[in-house]
Parts: C-alpha cells; structure tokens; sequence
C-alpha cells in the first residue's frame, strides 16, 4: 500500500562498506549476519518479536532506482563500480527467524540473514530501525494487555509518536492483544479494528454539553462513548444519560483520580437505570496505572503515550551482526562487549505440561531434540523469495499462546530475572 | 519527494467529530486550535520547535483520494455527507506559529490553527504526531550540542527508531546543530551532510584487521576514518597508520572506556607521529556521557540511540486545543487539566545586552511592545496557501542565535526552572 522506497533508509557506511567489498573482491563471501539482543530494558523479563512480516516487505521493496544512485555518485558515497551493482540489487539469500508474537530473550537469534556480505550488510539499517521500534512497543503492549486482565484495550497514542511510526505502533499493540486502535492508517493497512468518537472539542465547540451529546447521538446512535469530562464527570454522566437513555454503550473519563472516579462513575450510571452502560478510562495510562484499577469497575482502557513509546524503552537494543564467514564464526572481541560466533538453532524446551522451562541455543549445529522441544526459527525468505506470510492474527495468537507458556513469575510487572533462561550449548 | 499519503495518519474520532458536526451545522464554525505544552520534561529548561517546515509540506498534501473514502464509508468511520466533505477537502484556514529553531516553554504557543471546526480538527493527530516527535529529538540533541563545546556531532541512530522516524530524527539533530547523519534518506531529502565509512563486520569479513584496513584506504583514500576497536585498540591503531601513513584523517572508537582509551589513543598516535589523525568516539553517548568527555582529547562524538530516543524523553507533551469558538474563549475544566481560552500572541523580552528575561502571551489581544521584545509567531499558512518556507539552514542558525540568548543557567544539563519565565497577561 505505501509507495515508500526503502532502499536509502540505511546508514552511509553499508554504501562505503559495499564499495570497499566490491573492490577486494569480499562482496560475495558467503556470510551470515544475526540480530539478537544482549539484555532485555530494565526490569523486563521478556521480548517479544515484531514487525518481522513489515520488514520482510520492505525487503522485497529494496531497490535503488535511477535517481538515488544518482543521488549517491553525486554526493561521493559510491563509486561507478557500486554504483552499477546498487542498479542490480535485489536480495537473493536467505533469512530465517522466530515467529511474530515469538518471546525472546538475551541472546535468542531472532533474525538470520544470509547470503553475499554486500547484500546482506546493506540491510543492517533498516532490519534494526524496524525491530527494534516494533519489538520495543509490542513488549510494552504485552504487559498492558498482562495488567488488563482480559479487560479490552484501544490503543490511542498516534499524536506521541512520529506519524508512520504511529501506524507500526498500532500494529503492534494489536499483535500483541490490544482490541482497537485509534489510528485509522493502521486499520486500512493491517486490517485492524478502529475506534474512536469524540473528543473535548467537540463539546466545547456547542454552546453546551448536552448540545453536544446530542449531536453525537444523532449521528453515531446510542451505541457510542460519550466524553464526559470536559466540564463537571457527575453532569456529564447525567447529561449522558439524558441525553442517550440507559441504553448509551459507553462514557469515557479521560482526566482525575481514575480509581475514584471509575467507582463513583458506575454507581451514578446503575443509580441512572444505565446498568450496561460501559465505562472507558484513559489518561496517562501505563501497565502500573493498568493493574492499580484492576479493582475498580471499568470496562476499558485507552492507553496512548506509554505504549507507542515502548514505556520507558522506546527501542529495543537489538544489534545484527556478522556471526560468520565462508563458514567459520567469527567475533569481535572489544573490551566490553562479545558475541557468540556462527550460524544459530534456537529450540524452546517445555514440561510436558507446556510450561517453558528453557531455551537452548546452538551454533554452528543443532540442539539435541526432547519431546517438548519447540524449533523457534521459521523461513521467511529462501533463495531471495518471500515465503508466505503468516497473518497479524496469526501472530497475535501466537502471542497469547506464548505468555501461557512461560512460568507464572514471568508475566509480573516487576523487575527480575527472564521469564525463561537462555542456555548457548557450545560448539563440541 | 515522499509519494506518502498523510491523510489517514488520523485518528477515528476525528472523522467521526466531522460526521457529527456536518449534521449539526457547526462544522464551520469559526475555530482556533492551539498547540502548548503544559510542562517540560523532567529536568529540561527550554524546548526546541521543530518538525514544522515538515508538517506544513504535509498538510498541503493532506487530501482524501477515492480509495481512502471508500476505506471509511466501508467501515463505517464516516457517513456519505461526511464522505462528501473529505472528497473535496484542502485545508483553507491559517496556521501561525514559533520558528523552527525557536525556544519554547510550558504554556508557550508554538502552533495556532484555525478555520472551521472541521477542516481544524481533522488535523490534530498529524500535527501532533509530526511536533511531539521533531520536537523531543531536537531538544535532546540541542543539549548534546551544548554539552559537546563546539566539537562535531554525527548523528547514527536510524537503526534505533522507526526507519521513518530515523529521518525526521536526523532533520531534527542537524537543526540542532549536530554536522552530519548516517541517514542517506535525510541527506537525499534535506540535503543534510552524510558521513560513515565501515561497521566492525568490514574487519570480521576480512582474514586480518590490516587487510581490512588496506582494502578501505584503497577504495576511500586516507581522507577515511579506520574503525580501531574490533580486536585490540592499541594494535588496531598501529594497524591503521601502518596502513594509511600518519595522514590518515581519524580513527573511531566505538566501546570500552572512552575517557582512558581517548587519551590513550592520541598518545600512541602522536608517538606514531600522526598528531593530525582525529579521534572519534561512539557507543551510548548520550549529553552527560558527552559532557563528561569535555576534558578529553576528543575531535568527534557519534550519537545514536539517546538522540533518536530523545534521551529519556521520547515525546514532546504537546497538546491539540480548541481555545476559540467564534471568538469566544473556551476553556476545558476537568478537575486537573486546564487551558486558557483565546488566540494568544507571544513575544520575547529581552535585556539591551539580548539576554532574555521573559515571555510574554496574551490571549485575544497584544502584547505591550517593550524596545527589545520580539515577537515569537510568524505566519506559515494564510488562506491554506503555505508562506514562503525557511530553509533548515535558517533555522539551524536560529536556534543557535536563541541559545546565545537565554540566561546562562538554562543552558545547565542539570535540572532546574524553565530558562525563560512564561507570563500569561489576562485579558483585560
């Protein structure tokens, strides 16, 4: 649906790096190249995979036309013999990975790429600029939707992010159990459900509330949300109810001491006759503010700011690097950072009452399987050639299926140690 | 240069307010819209205004086609009169505002808007979601700036943020005063300097770091900076100049102890007699990791992730209000949340010597003109025709001029009081 063009949301030195390799004749060594992450944000005990099926498209879409090479000889970034090769590109190798929805932990291989060291490198920007935004909101979202208890959530946070990363913010919060988004892009591009109805400006633009109310109704029906805060929240229930009878789907309360309000909300509408009439909150809600009403006697949640922005981790720290060579792993060995070498399995190991109890993780061979194991890499492109795309309900289930799966402790929102431990079986 | 489509990048409720307001008749009420922020972030002192240059360009190609009409009528967003409407909408109103490069503080009114109802409101999400994002990352990186005591800035985060939002983020460093971006899409876009050369995989491909090395001298020539740090710091910049000869341009270092290892390094360099080879540091800089390096022989910083994040705070508060209906105030009163009503004009006082003391805002009428005032609000759209855009040169020079400006104190990384004092003078 978009008409972008990905090829030059990359970083300056893959175009260099290309040049250089094209030169010495490196370009097409076979290598493989690995985005994983060394540590989960503070006091999360969990990753979840996303964005795996948007990237993958944009891949397909990673082309250099004629006039941002144009662009690159001009501004010296390539030379006439990259230059020529950048005509020609189009991803040929292969990358497996896990699952969207998939939980992941520090060290999981969530992404091998493979093929040509130039055709591979060239993607490092944009694998890393989409993971690592999607994986961070998906997570947020996680614990949200954990913290809700089965209570639905609409994700409303598109006017805290970039534009079009507000539409990949809906996609994830919706892979990862959020009802509705507010963002109408993301509905038409990802097929999710929208929703929305007004807000305090449409009050204030009548001469009154109930003005207001009526307006709404007229044109949505009863089977809509009415904001009743923008003046006095016990008038505006009353003026609600008046106005749509007690057969009004829902009220939504977007400021003030939600616990409170959300009691003194339902015992005004029951008191009212507007017995099913829902009560939706929102305002500065994160999965603290979340789990602190799971008491109270509310309906929904809109959360926008702290879910778009990854709450309080706006990018996962996934990095892709190159694990091997012609065949032999290779590392580099900085003073404060390492990397484990060579091309990775990843299986998940289970009780036989499903529970997750590790996962085991081989380079350069393959875990020795147990009945309950679970392969967690999938195909997604073979020879250059996309594999068939699973759905964003798919994955969504998926999700859920996953955070079943892991021990109790893993779903708290505190800090502690990740839900299932990482084991890297070295190479025998 | 972007074929984007912006006008879904909306919320829902928007489309539903117009619905309504068509059938009422208040859709073109005469209406102004105020974008403010109620707070700074936690231990800032001044805002940067940016992202406006960029969201006037995508207002002027904010129009409904066919297909997207057909996306709402079908599910319902909108009804046929509201279909109607969106067919032939362009924004006709005015739209006045600060500066890009312009300081702003809680209560400052960077963006006013207005026209009918309608063709206002249907641009909240956009306008938002453009400056709560241009603005965070600018603010951060103008610290960053500051903290960096007119030593270059590279921008590289694009892997860390949305592959979108990784060119607005570069467009927003360079505004800040950062010299180049790894982005290709920003420079292609903005025409803003792009710089890299080689990532460690460059040298893991190779069979040894000097081969690496040679290969990158031959295809850039020593003008290059050589990437020391994928083996041992010390025999990497051995390598480096045994390979390019003491003219090598720069080496970067992108781990480890980067106060100790700087020194370290300019020490061997100048022994192996290349006292003009420039040292360039990377890896979690953020403006105290910076700040902290002052003292160090640093020629160059490269920061990524804490920019692009806006360093802890990765959106700006602003907020979409309607302060006027038919020249009326209005005013929002929820128990903890208020505005004040009217269009406002704002103007900044200044000492005889240009230092700033305070800002001044009234609301529906003008400022006292005092010698040194300036007045903070230019016009970007009369009559929906865009003014005459100022180049982001311009703006970059702006906001270095308006951080001469302010008190000394508000240039401090430390926490404390907004650097300029905002009054907002009651109508009389």
């Amino acid at each position: 649906m978009s008409t972008f063009r990905p090829a030059l949301l990359t970083d300056h030195y893959e175009l260099t790096m290309v040049s250089a390799a094209l030169r010495d004749g490196t370009a097409d060594r076979p290598c493989v190249f690995e985005v994983f992450s060394r540590r989960l944000p503070t006091g999360r005990r969990y990753g979840v995979v996303a964005g795996t099926a948007r990237l993958i498209e944009l891949i397909r879409d990673f082309r250099f036309d004629a006039d941002e090479i144009d662009f690159l000889r001009r501004t010296g970034v390539v030379d006439e013999a990259a230059a020529a090769w950048l005509a020609g590109y189009r991803f040929t190798g292969d990358i497996e990975g896990y699952a969207e929805g998939e939980l992941f932990f520090p060290g999981s291989p969530i992404l091998t790429v493979s093929g040509g060291f130039a055709e591979c490198v060239v993607l490092e920007t944009l694998v890393l600029s989409v993971l690592n935004h999607d994986c961070a909101v998906a997570a947020a979202a996680a614990r949200m939707v954990t913290a809700a208890r089965g209570r639905a959530l609409i994700e409303m946070g598109s006017r805290r992010a970039h534009e079009e990363a507000a539409v990949a913010a809906a996609r994830s919060a919706y892979l990862a159990g959020f009802r509705f988004t507010s963002n109408l892009a993301a509905g038409r591009r990802y097929g999710i459900p929208t929703a929305g109805t007004a807000a305090h400006a449409f009050t204030l633009l009548h001469t009154d509330e109930k003005t207001a109310f009526a307006s709404q109704v007229a044109s949505l029906g009863r089977d809509t949300t009415l904001l009743v805060d923008t003046y006095d929240i016990s008038q505006g229930i009353r003026n609600a109810i008046e106005v749509a009878g007690p057969q009004l789907r829902a009220v939504r309360i977007d400021s003030g001491d939600l616990a409170v309000i959300a009691h003194q909300s339902r015992e005004l509408l029951d008191s009212l006759g507007a017995t099913e009439t829902k009560i939706i909150v929102s305002g500065d809600l994160d999965e603290y503010a979340i789990a602190a009403l799971a008491a109270e006697p509310v309906d929904m949640y809109g959360a926008g700011t702290s879910v778009v922005t990854g709450s309080g981790a706006p990018t996962a720290s996934l990095v892709y690097k190159l694990v091997e060579v012609e065949g032999r792993p290779v590392v580099k060995r900085s003073e404060h950072k390492s990397t484990i070498g060579g091309r990775k399995v990843a299986v998940r190991r289970h009780k036989p009452t499903g529970t997750a109890t590790e996962e085991v993780v081989v380079p350069q061979g393959v875990p020795d399987r147990q009945p309950n194991d679970r392969l967690l890499q999938r195909t997604y492109v073979a020879g250059g050639e996309p594999a068939e795309p699973v759905s964003l309900d798919e994955s969504r289930e998926h999700l859920r299926q996953c955070l079943i799966s892991i021990p109790w402790e893993g779903l708290k929102l505190s800090a502690g140690d990740p839900a299932v431990p990482v084991t890297v079986v070295p190479t025998s």
